[in-house]
This record gives structure tokens, C-alpha cells and sequence, in this order.
């Protein structure tokens, strides 16, 4: 047995393993009570479903996909004094035109929330997560202290969260929802923040009911926390916010969260880690974390000017996919709707083009494990990623097992047909050394070791089923 | 000096006088605090500018005048189910559209305030009153409680409620705001209300702070208490409020409140009554009152397609002003602007023939007081007023005093130009033999009394100064 | 019989009486044809019912209501750099707005039009003219060339001139209809133009046919033209247009039209004459003519922000009817209606308040006759008009006959009730001995006559019945 | 030499020869003038540069893009009952909403025609088309007879047919005019049309001065007329059209027309054949032709709604392309721009990927000929083009002469890289035995006939440049 990896994520290191998730049982856990502090919630175990699921839509719409233009951030860019957004008014808009005046144009008649779930199912994804209000205080749904600029009451007039949350929980996915701590311009958070955040009149009167409203009403099952960069986790009572929702919400044992709780708490505590947007580290990390990046490069709400150049190619989709999974991330991947209700024609390319990759090649990404190796020794374009077998006696933690298979992704196809490698040379050496290419299965290729590295031999590519990131699989015979 | 009428306002009926500005001198008015109950507020005695003010403008402006349909409770009566709401917004908008996606087009940019003001003078009036929030929540004011739901951020995108306020007061008129205690559709309030009132979160967050905001912004001196007949005045905490404005406020000592605070409140409590909207007892009451009406007599905000025949003519305004005096009230004119912040020129016309007719009157309305009749005995078409020397040393109370002057009003000319009263025959056999008509001052009418009736010979109506409501006046040689 | 005042219209001076009424019956009239040149177009004698009819309402209504802002004019003022104007666009709608995005919200919501034609009625109209085109070229009919610039196809999806003749037809009054020759900015106008109006393609593919359109499909009784100043009746090919509507239309009977008809035709040609907008001489024309004057003094179109100085007093607008008919005019005071379909309440007042007048003393207006005199020579305030029999056999033209009543109205009433005038001195010798004033009948006027002027003892204006503008009736016994 | 292929294009087969351009050298047919009737207009030979471009961009850009749904005959389907179109409004715009206030919202404002002029030079093309006007009647130009119903005036405020043709011309392309006869609703074809097209109105006053207005103003070297079927073309006066085309216009070398002139032409004159659109035979044509087709497959117009399985992919537009000019076609491929003025970015990526292809293989496409074979005999996958030597002494006809390669086209790409065919046997057998595929050139391919059929050893995939539609070229050594 002792060919076989053991595989000890997030804590394998230099012997120094403090893993959380080491010293409880599962039992134990969904009995305990968490107390608001971080100590004690770092210790809630990941629930398992986010981990297994690997590949997530994030959805970013508002009012902000009517101007459609510079980002979901053009309200703030705007009144910031952005001369692209400036000019932008100046030369379409009366003067005097307000952001809140945007929102009667947010229709959304083509909004069709299973034809978009269909869509998320077909791409493969395994989570949803929409912009339940993003940073301009707009919800997507009838927040009882957003009067008058909720989309039940301007524009779209639908309870948006609600009726794609149905959508999608009538399929296999989860739900889950993105929601701004702060808001740019809400006058009470203002005065909270004019006040050096000594008061909480928003965080009491705004922020957790709406938040217990989201929860209540969607049971969300994943909680995308945001917009806490100006203030302390006191001020947003963050850990009393994590206690309720770990020992009494009605989510509490499905929910996760990421870690933008306020100042200092990214990359510190959370169930996953988002840090910044677009992390992605290039190396495994000790936690559960995820890269939140968007198909349109520019932007992460809908863009009306944007440009195919600036749009993510399917291999840059694919390698944002792979280097995430491989170093222990799940990939979740934006795309903003359009004010009509729509996912642009090019959205929906990208997505499809990766349902179909996944469809050959999933089963080196859903439920799989980082691996020894992520990116090759030699071969930079190399990633791997593996399956542990979890029902094994040994498990001491629900994430160690014994490695099944070892998946080797390659993102770009070499021109002899031939893949160098060196980080699997061990592995092939001992009982991992059946190789085949997903999509390919039943054909063994060859390999020969040469001082320490392997040169593979390719299937013809005339043969080869997928199209990118093509996947080898080392099995045991 | 037994010949002079001593009129004990508010309460001289019977000797049982229980008026409660009979106690306390003004002196220590200024320095006593009041305890939250009504038993303790009710003894704060009357700021004098308000009685004396006598003429009031009622401005009925929001985003009702955006669809300018039906009168100001459009959206309430659309969405309990008015059948010509219902066929308005039916046959001009799409189905829907929703009523806060009328305020974008509530633009006002005709608004100015300073013309306005400056036409409330010329009316004649002494104070104005505007809605700063009507039952439809969207407040004329930057309220740090309606994000996104108010006229600074959606619409006029101004500041209403400051900019007239201080219009008005660059002119010698009060300022004063309406508030509406209650919101159709806020859905805090909804709330509070489907727990029976038992929870106060909407007093809490929304109401009082607003309040607030607009006492210290704005420094009204009339708050126009509305909507309040859905709770009690324990849910709204009234007393508690008007114990702040009286003792703590930065306009403790100028500001008058009317009775709107709660069920059974209204011509209870309150430094003035107004009991329901067009109240017009036609008897003097025991308390000050406030006769607020409307122009438009079908509905208080504007109205797109409302009629002349609809319209008060400055006959019926006069009638309502006229009554109302002499029965001990004040008159709140009111009139909607449009949503280009206009006065309609009808309206215009109305308030600058008043203006006109207290150019020759005001002598027998402002700085007034009720007399011992109100409506002659004999004519129905006669209505009294009089002037009181105040400074006499005989005052016990502010509002008591020596009757200096006594006025008849008459709303009809006698087609013989001969007019027959009977309250004023024992004035007439007094002292109070001099007998003119204000604008034709210096020419002494002769009169003769017959049977205890009088008859006056009217002045040539072809050299008469005044086109309606002729005012004689009995004063001493 | 030589008593009588035998009244020679349009030519009594000097004797030189060149008017073509007197040559031919009216027999002949009807089946005389007309040669396309003015001389012979100057025969045709005026229909009857026009001069009877006094009184008409004239209705400017365009996209311009839209607006609502300087003047039906906007657009050119706009274009042509009138400062209110750019400012108003500057500072309300976003840069490159055309005129033409104003006409969607034309809807004309509340357009009414028995509602309409009831109130004409009740003003005591005998005739309504409304702009079937203005010059924005944008016509209120469906126009087969103006496609998708008309009032059917954008806006109030309506063919105003058709309901609104419809309308008016239900009454007792004749409906006419507005045209303007040219158009500001239609590019084959512009280009005739261009061509020193050598080109005539905008008159043979736009203008007669759109004219053509609209009198076979209304019918209209009066073709007010305008906006022919830019060229020559030749380039308008106005002669042979008006011989066709003499000889071959429907209307050839009943129609009348004004004199802008090209440089240099205004007071010269057609069958009544405006000369410039608000004429009125002053004095008797020989010719009929009719004075077009506007109740908002500033402007003919809807403004939104008109103010109540600038709306003509119930007393101007009767002492413009009464001297233009005194001189043998009619009277055409127009109102602009909203965009929203209404006329105005202000605007409703005057006309209401016109037609209390016209019930009183529409016996000094309707089918009069100018008299000998107009003004008299000692009181400028009083104008004259007559009665005259034209059953009579002696009469010569349609328009002689013989005097059954002389009418003196009153602009002004003596503060003394006392009338001087002498214009009337050898009438009042003579059999027109019994003077009564309209409202007042039954009741007969004393008068002396001292150096050859007339002081008559007024009734007591307590009893009189109208309140502007008395006429006195001078009859024989 | 007789190995040669000589090809007579347009009709060689049966030696029944009946080629127009057979008749007259090119010198010749400048100096001619054509006579209005088909027989001598048909003898024009086509202008060469029409012939050799191959691959033209088509738009199709107007109001219809602001509803964008169903396509850019929404409104003809909306007023002829479509379900969905009515459904479409009835859900989503107010009662009585008109197709022309849709207008204003066409608001381009992003449109930036170097821009979009960049993008054709990238997708390799060239020359492009862009509706000046549809059906709708809309104009993107000033049309002088089109007032308040042009891009100017309305919605865009450019000229967006100049300013596109600029921006086209700065590059190296040609600029075109599709241009529709007919307009649905205009009430002057309307009014001809209930005449049965026994008057001519519209053509006289609307059609042929704007085609001229068309011509004048932009030069464009193709119009592609439209909306022709409803009368014939003596209604139309194509041919006298045609003449003064051909004749005395500014572009009378260098325009090329479509068949669309009435009913019956289509397919029988013209310079270039359109026939229905999407019209793709499969076999050569005797007569130049075009295969319009669009890349969004449910319309022409811009629908906000489409979907990506709606879309072209890449291989589906080369194999149009490949087979419409192996049949000796033009590729006119239509995208339909937003009412923002973008081009979407699928549309991009497509016309993109187009022109990543033509970088490779555009040597088997522009200026290439019909070979002796279109689609070989055994593979219907692969198509054959060819290029000719026109320098060369035997010229005939400018389009005949010595073959100088073969291009065969590969739709599929075999999975056992071995490619049968049948057509090109005696080709190889003979002298273009040197084989290659373009993007691998220098690399020659090996083949081996067997019982005539040819097997050739395609490269490997992991080398091959080309993604899609391999090229094969036969050349001789």
C-alpha cells in the first residue's frame, strides 16, 4: 500500500498539519454549537457538496446592465469622476440623470429562468450563484428595507432571486447568492461610516435583516459575501452573522461562505477563500478556496460595447478552469446578463464549449482531489489533478484516501505529438501506469522514461475527441 | 368700558371656562417642560404668530402628479382596485409598470421657488405648508431613509423641502411641513401593521429619524401631522415626539402641531384641530382649528384633466375663508403644483383675487378674532369678525381683551343694496355706531333699526371697491 | 323711411363702391365658375353663415404641446438659436434630441372632443378652426404624405381632424381647419426653395394634395391658411387652388378662406382677411376680415409654464370682440390645447365666462352689422354695432337694409352711472328712442341731451345682470 | 497545353454558350450606352471586381433592431396577427404603441464605423452592404423624401449610410446599398397598390428620387434592391433605372445590381443573381450569382433574443461559402448590428474565425473561378475551386483561360487522415500532381489512385494550421 499516495489536503506540509477538519468527526459536528467567534467557526468542516462540485456560475445583474457600460462599477466610477463614464452621460443622458432613473429600463422581458438553469446544467456547472444586491443597494428581490429600489417594484418586477432560485434547484444544482455588505450610496451606511463605524445603524437596521430575509425566503447554499473592505468585521457583526447561520439557520448544514467579512478576514476565515478577485495562485493552498473570474475580461456585469477581444477564449476558460482545480480551488465563472434577460449568444458559446469539454473530460475535475504535483516539474502546460478513493478504512479526515487515478490536463498540444513530462515519473514507474487520454479510453499510450522524464506518445489528433485541455489518466491495472 | 364685548376665546360658554391658556403666563410657557402625556401637552399654549396668521397655502406635491389622475391617493386606489385607475394605466401604460416607475418623469423643471413665494404673498397668505412625504413614502426631502425613493435621486433632483423653505422665508411667510405618519406600501410599515402594531421597527428606523431630519434640516414651524389613523398614538410614540418638539427642538418655541396622531386623537389633541379634511363647522369652536381645503375640489394633487366646473370660484373660496374666521379657524388653501413644478395659471388666478380681496379685507381677517356671533341671526349670508385690543391691561389671557372694531361680512349683495342683519343691532345702539365698508373707508353708511332688525343702506355698488365678500365695520367714534 | 340708416358694407366712402358682393345675385353666384385669377376669385361673394357667425375658436395643437415651452415656434426658435430655448434643450433632454422624439409624447390621453365641441358651444362660438398642419409640418390628419409624421401614426394615434370635425359637427357649429403652406424643415420644400422657388415639387407632390386630402375627407368650412410669406401665390399656385374650391369641391358653397395666400395677398385677396396675427384696425375695413388673437398672450401653442399675467382678463378678451366686430370682423380667439388632449381650466374660465356674456348680449354680436359708427366721438369706451332687417326690400346687397336696432357696448361702467356719448345723439332724436341694456329688458333708460351729448342714467348696477361689457340697445317704440 | 482546363464560365456545357459578356470587349462596353429594355441591359458584362471579391458583408440595420425580436419583418408580422409579435407588444408597451415611436430608442450610440470597418478587412472581406432602407422605410440616409422617418431626424442623428461608406472606403473595400422597393406601409405605394399599380406615384416621387438622392450622395458600387415582388417592373420603371445606371450615373463602371426589379426577374436579369434569399443551388450557375444567407439562422435584423443554436458555426458558414463559390457564387454574409450600434460579439468571433481562415486559404477563394467539377463525384464533402491565368493570349472572355491550380476543399477532415476523392484523378494524373494544403505548404502530399479513385495522405492534425475547411491544392510542378 505504501505505493499509493496519501493525500492530506490543506495541512500536508512539514508535518504541521492544522487542519480544522482533523479533529472532529462528522457526527460530532452537525451537533455542535459554533460560538461568534473565529476560532470556533474556522472549525466548522467544509460542507462536502462544494468541494465535490468544483464548477460554479457566478451571475452578476442589476441595475448596472442598463448603461451596460465600463463595469458593475459605473455608478461609483461615475460619481468618482471616471472621465469615460462622465462623458458617457454627458453625451447620451439629460443633465441631471440619475443612476436610480437607469432602473425602470432593467425589463428583463426575456428573463427565462429555466431556459438559464438548462443553460448552467448544460455547462456543467454544479452551483449558481447571482448578485442577490451588488455595491448599488439594488435588490433582486423584494427586500423589505429596499423600498422602491428592489426589482419586485422597478423594472424587471419579478422576485428574481426567488424564481431562479426555483429554477435551478429544479435541476440538479445548487443555489447560492452573491450579496454586497456595504452599499456605496445608502445614506445610512454613510452616516455609519462618517462616524468612524461607531454606530451600526445599518448593519442593524439594513443589512442583517435583509441578509436573515435571503436566508429565510431562498435558503441559499451559498452565501458570496462582498463589499466589506472599509469596515471591520465588528462593525458588519460578521461572526454573529456565521454563528446564526452555522447553528440555526435553516441552511446550516449545506450553507458555505467565502471570506470577505471585513478588514483583514480574506484569506484568513471563511469556509472557502475568495482573497481578491481573480485569485488564483498557481500552487495549492492549505484551504478550500475559489477563483471568481469573469468570461468578459472587462467587466463582471454585462458590457453593451464589448469586444470579442476582450472576451475569454475557450482554452483561456479551460486553463483558468484547470490551474484552479488542480491547486485545490473551485472555478467560478461570471457572466453578466443583459438588462433584457438574456446570456449573450457568446456566453452561452463559452459555456456550452465547456459543457462539452466536461462532458469528455469531468471526471478529471468534479469530486477530484489536488494532487502531489499541480503544475508539472518540466512541462508548465501540465496539470494534475487526482481521484481518492474516500470509502477506503483508512480515511482519518474526509478529504485523505488512497489516490484511484491521477489525472494529467494538457493545455496545449505539442506539434510531435509528443508530451515531456516529469512529475508523473514516479507514479508510472510504480502502479500507476496504465495511460490513456479521456475521450480516448480503451487506447493505451505509450510512454519511455529518460532520465527521469517521460516522453508520452499522443493519439492522432484526427482521432481525439475533445478539442482543449486534453486529460491522461494514469490508472492502476 | 361695560360696553365692550370681553371675549374669552376657547371657552367662555356658559362660565364653565377650562381653557388651558388660561393658566400659565407666557413667561413661564418658555421655560416649562412637558412630560410625554397629552394631559401635560395639552397645556403648552398656542405659538400667537399661527392665529393671527389666519391664511395658509396647502402645497399637495409628489409623484402622483406624474400620472395627475384621479387625486393623490392614485396608487392606493389603482391598487385597491378603482375601476377608473385600473382603465387609466390599462390604456396608457404597459402592463406593469409600476407607480414608482413614475418618477423619473416628476422633473420640475419649471420649479421656482422664489416665484412661488413670492406668489403666496401676493395671495395674501402668511404661512405655506408642503408635503415633505405623502401616504406614497416619496419624500420631497434627501431622507436617509428612503434610498432611492425621493426627490433628490429620482426625478427633481433637488432638495423640495429646502429649497422652498427657504423661498418662503426670504419673504415674511412660515414655513411648515405635512408628514404623513404612515406609508401605504412601505413594507416595515406592512409589517408592524400584520403584527398588530405590536412591533415598532417602522417608527424606529423609518418614521422618527425622518422626522427628526426634517426638524433640524428644515425648522418648520407647522408640522401637518398625516396619516395616522391605522394605530393608536402609542405605536407612533406621538406624545414622545411632541414632547422633544416642545422642550428639546430646535423650534420648541414656534412650532404648531395639528391633531393627526393617531385613532382618536384628531380634535383631541394638538395645538390645533383639524379634525377631517375640509372641516368647516360653521360655530365657533372652543379650541383652535384649521380649515384645510382645496381648490381643486376633486382632489388635492394635481389633476391632468380636471374641470373648471371643478374648481372652487374665489366666491366659494371666499365663503370657506370667511366662515372659517369667524368661527375661530385658520384656512389651509391648498392647490398641487404640477410635475413640471408649475401653479396652475387657474390656481394662480384663484390665489391672486384673494390676494386682491385682502388688499381691501385683511383688516377684518388677519390678527382677528371671533366675536360674540359668528353668523348673523337674521341673514344667513352675514358672517362676524372682530379686532381686540390686546395691549389693554385688562388681558388675563393673550387671546382676551378689548373688542376695538366689529366686521360683517357679506357673501351676497342685496339685489336693493339694502342689507338686513339683527346680531349687530345692540353693537350698533352702543358704541359701535360708526359704520363703513373697507374700501370705501370715510363714507359712513346709515342704518335703521326697526323691530331690533337693522338695515343698512349699501354704498353705490358702481363706486364699491371690492367685488366680493363686502366688509362693514362697526367701530367707535 | 329716411330716418333709417341704410348701411352699404365693405364701400360706402366716397360713394367709390368697388365692392365685388353687389354685381351678382346669389343665384348667379352658385353657378358662376371661377377663373384661376384673383379678379375673377374677388367676385365670389362671402357666405352667409361666416359673417352671421362672429365668434370662432381657433385651436393650435402640434408637437410643439410637447414641449410646451416659448411658443408653437419652438422648433424654428430652437434651430434658429434663441437662447430660452437652447437652454431648455441644453438643460432637459441629452445632447442631439430632435424635435421630432417630442411627438411620442403627444398622446393627447384626455382628447375628448365632445367634451371639446360642448365647451365651444357653451363659449358661444359659432366656428372652430383647427391646425390641421402647423409648420413643423407634423399634421394632425392622416396625411398620405406624411407617413409616420402625423398624429395617427405617432403620439395620439389619432385622426384629430376627423374626430374633432366629427365633434363639432354633432353641434350647431361649423368646423375649419388651419393649414400652413410651408414647412420649416420638409427638404423638398427646402429645396424649391433653394431653387428660388423655380422648382414646385413640394406644392404638386405635398402641399395641394394634402389639402385635396383634407377637404374631401372633412369637409371643412373655413381653410385658414399660413405660412405662405416665404414666396409668391404663383409658387403656391394659390388661384387655381382656390378656383377649384369654388367650382368643384365639395365645399364650394359654404367654404371661406383668409388672405395668406403669397407675398403680397394678405388685406388684398380671399374671402375674409386676417392681415398680420391679432389685427384689429380699429376702424371699419371694407372688406370682411376677422381678428385671430390668443388667449395666452405669449404664445398660440400650449405652454407649460404660461402665468396667469400673460392670460388675457375675461375684459380684454370682450374688448377685442367687441371692436373687432364693431368694424366689421370676426373674432377667432384661440386656445392651445395640452399634450395630454385638454384645454386648459384657465382657458376653460375664459370662455365660460365669455359665453355667460354672449347669452346676455349675443344679440349686439351674432348677425349684426357694423353701424355708422364704431367708436363713438366723446367716449372711447364705447363701441357700436347694429341690427339690420334684411327681409327688407330694399335691399341691394345681402349686406344693406334697414337698421331695427342700434347697439352702444360699454367697455367700462361710469362711477357715477352716468353715460355721456354723442355718437348716438341724432339716433335718440330720431325713432331709436327706447334704450334699455340687455339683461336689464323691460326696464327703460332715461337720457338728456345737453350741447348735442347724450348722458344716459345707468340702472343700478346692484340689478344688472352682466358684470363686463354692458350694451345698451337703442330701438324704435 | 491542351492538359489545360479551359473554363468558360457561366456557360460551357453542351458548348451551348449564351454568355452575355462573350459579345464585346470591355473597351467597348464602356464607350456603349444601354437602351431601357433587358435584352440590351443583359449584355453588360459584370464589372470585374465583383467577380473576384467573393466574400461581402451584408447589414441589416434599422428600427426593427429596437424591438429586435422575431426579425426585421416585425412589423409587417405584428399588423398581420403573428402570435408572438402581438403577445411581444401586449406584454411589453403601452396600447396603441406604433412601430415608428420604437425610433427614438435606435440610438447607435455606439456605433463607430472605422470600427466596423476594421472588423470586415478582418473577416476578409470584400465588400460590404448595408440596408439604406427596409421595408419599414425607414432610411439610414437623409432621405429629402423621408421626413421624420430617417436616422437623422430620428433615433441615431447620423448619416449612418455616409458615414459608413467612409469609414468602408478608408479601407480597401467596396461599399453597397441594399435598397427595398417597396415600403409596407407608406400610404402612396399603398395608394398605387389599391390602384393596381396603374398609377406610378410612389415610384415617381418617393423611389427613383431617392435612389438617385442614394447614387449621388454615396456612390455605392453595388445596390442590392429588395422588396420588388408585389408589381412588375414596368410598375417599378426598373429598366429605365437601370439604363441611367449603366449609362449616365456616377457609378456606371464600377455598380453592380441584383435581379430583384419586379416580378419574374429574379433569376433572370441583373448583374448577379440573388434569387430567394439563402439561395444555394449546389450546382454552377450560367449567370454570376450571390448567396445571401445570415449568420444568425432566424434573422436578418438583430433579434435581442436569439440563441446560440440559432447561430452559424463556423463550419456551417464555411461550408456555405465553400460550396456558393465552388458553384460560382458571392458570399454575402448578413449580421444584424444593434440598435446600440455594436456588433455582437458572437458575430465577431464568426466573421473573426472567417478570417482566420481566409488568411490561410483565401488563394482557394478570392479571385478563384468554378473549376470543370463543383463537389467531387465520391465525397461529397469536398468542393473544387480553381484559379485562371487570365493574362494568358487565349483569353476569349475575360473569365475563361488557363488553369493555373486546383483547389479541393475539405469540409471533414477523415478520422483516418486519408482523404478518397474522385474528381481530381486525371488532374493529378496529368500535370497538377503537385499536391499541398495550404497553411503546410512545402510539405507535399503523398496519394495513390486505385480504380480511379485517389487516397491521400492527409498531414497530421497536431501540424495542420487550418481549424476548419482544409484546402488541398493541386499546382503544377
Amino acid at each position: 500500500m505504501k505505493s499509493f499516495f496519501l493525500v492530506f489536503l490543506f495541512g500536508f506540509v512539514n508535518g504541521a498539519i492544522h487542519n480544522r477538519r482533523d479533529h472532529s468527526s462528522h457526527n460530532k459536528i452537525l451537533n455542535k454549537r459554533y460560538s461568534p467567534d473565529w476560532n470556533d467557526l474556522d472549525t466548522r468542516p467544509l460542507p462536502e457538496w462544494y468541494d465535490k462540485a468544483k464548477i460554479g456560475i457566478f451571475l452578476h445583474w442589476g441595475v448596472y446592465s442598463v448603461p451596460g457600460f465600463g463595469s458593475e462599477w459605473f455608478w461609483s466610477n461615475w460619481k468618482g469622476g471616471n472621465r469615460q463614464c462622465i462623458d458617457f452621460m454627458t453625451k447620451n443622458y439629460p443633465p441631471g440623470f440619475t443612476y436610480q432613473e437607469f432602473a425602470p429600463a432593467f425589463k428583463a422581458e426575456f428573463f427565462d429562468p429555466d431556459k438559464w438553469a438548462d443553460l448552467f446544467v448544460k455547462a456543467g456547472a454544479k452551483y449558481v450563484v447571482l448578485t442577490s444586491k451588488h455595491h448599488e443597494g439594488f435588490t433582486l428581490f423584494p427586500s423589505k428595507r429596499s423600498f422602491s429600489w428592489n426589482s419586485v417594484e422597478v423594472g424587471p418586477k419579478r422576485d428574481i432571486v426567488g424564481d431562479l432560485a426555483k429554477a435551478v434547484r429544479n435541476t440538479s444544482l445548487k443555489f447560492g447568492v452573491y450579496h454586497s455588505l456595504y452599499e456605496w450610496f445608502n445614506p445610512i451606511y454613510e452616516e455609519d461610516k462618517r462616524k468612524a463605524f461607531k454606530t451600526q445603524t445599518y448593519v442593524d437596521t439594513k443589512l442583517w435583516p435583509d441578509i436573515k430575509q435571503i436566508v429565510h425566503d431562498y435558503k441559499p447554499s451559498v452565501i458570496w459575501s462582498d463589499g466589506d473592505w472599509e469596515a471591520n468585521d465588528t462593525y458588519w457583526r460578521s461572526t454573529e452573522l456565521l454563528a446564526w447561520l452555522y447553528n440555526d439557520s435553516p441552511v446550516k448544514d449545506e450553507v458555505v461562505v467565502n471570506d470577505r467579512w471585513g478588514i483583514g478576514i480574506p484569506g484568513k476565515h471563511g469556509d472557502f477563500y475568495n482573497h481578491q478577485d481573480r485569485f488564483n495562485p498557481g500552487v495549492l493552498l492549505h484551504h478550500k478556496w475559489e477563483n471568481a473570474f469573469t468570461v468578459d475580461s472587462g467587466s463582471w456585469g454585462y458590457r453593451r460595447n464589448m469586444q470579442i477581444r476582450e472576451i475569454l477564449t475557450i482554452e483561456e476558460l479551460l486553463q483558468q478552469i484547470v490551474t484552479t482545480v488542480s491547486c485545490g480551488g473551485n472555478a467560478l465563472i461570471n457572466v453578466g446578463p443583459t438588462k433584457e434577460g438574456t446570456i449573450a449568444p457568446i456566453f452561452e458559446e463559452r459555456l456550452l464549449a465547456l459543457g462539452d469539454w466536461l462532458q469528455i473530460n469531468g471526471e478529471a475535475i468534479y469530486s477530484s482531489s489536488p494532487w502531489e504535483y499541480q503544475n508539472d516539474t518540466l512541462n508548465g502546460k501540465v496539470w494534475y489533478t487526482c481521484s481518492i478513493n474516500r470509502s477506503n478504512s483508512m480515511k482519518r479526515t474526509y478529504r485523505s484516501g488512497q489516490v484511484t487515478a491521477i489525472y494529467a490536463i494538457l493545455l496545449e498540444w505539442p506539434s510531435d505529438n509528443r508530451l515531456s513530462v516529469r512529475s508523473i515519473t514516479n507514479s508510472l514507474r510504480s502502479r500507476y501506469n496504465q495511460l490513456e487520454m479521456l475521450g480516448n479510453e480503451g487506447t493505451y499510450l505509450n510512454w519511455k522514461i529518460t532520465n527521469g522524464d517521460v516522453e508520452i506518445e499522443l493519439p492522432d489528433r484526427a482521432t481525439v475527441k475533445s478539442n482543449h485541455a486534453w486529460v491522461l489518466k494514469l490508472a492502476t491495472t
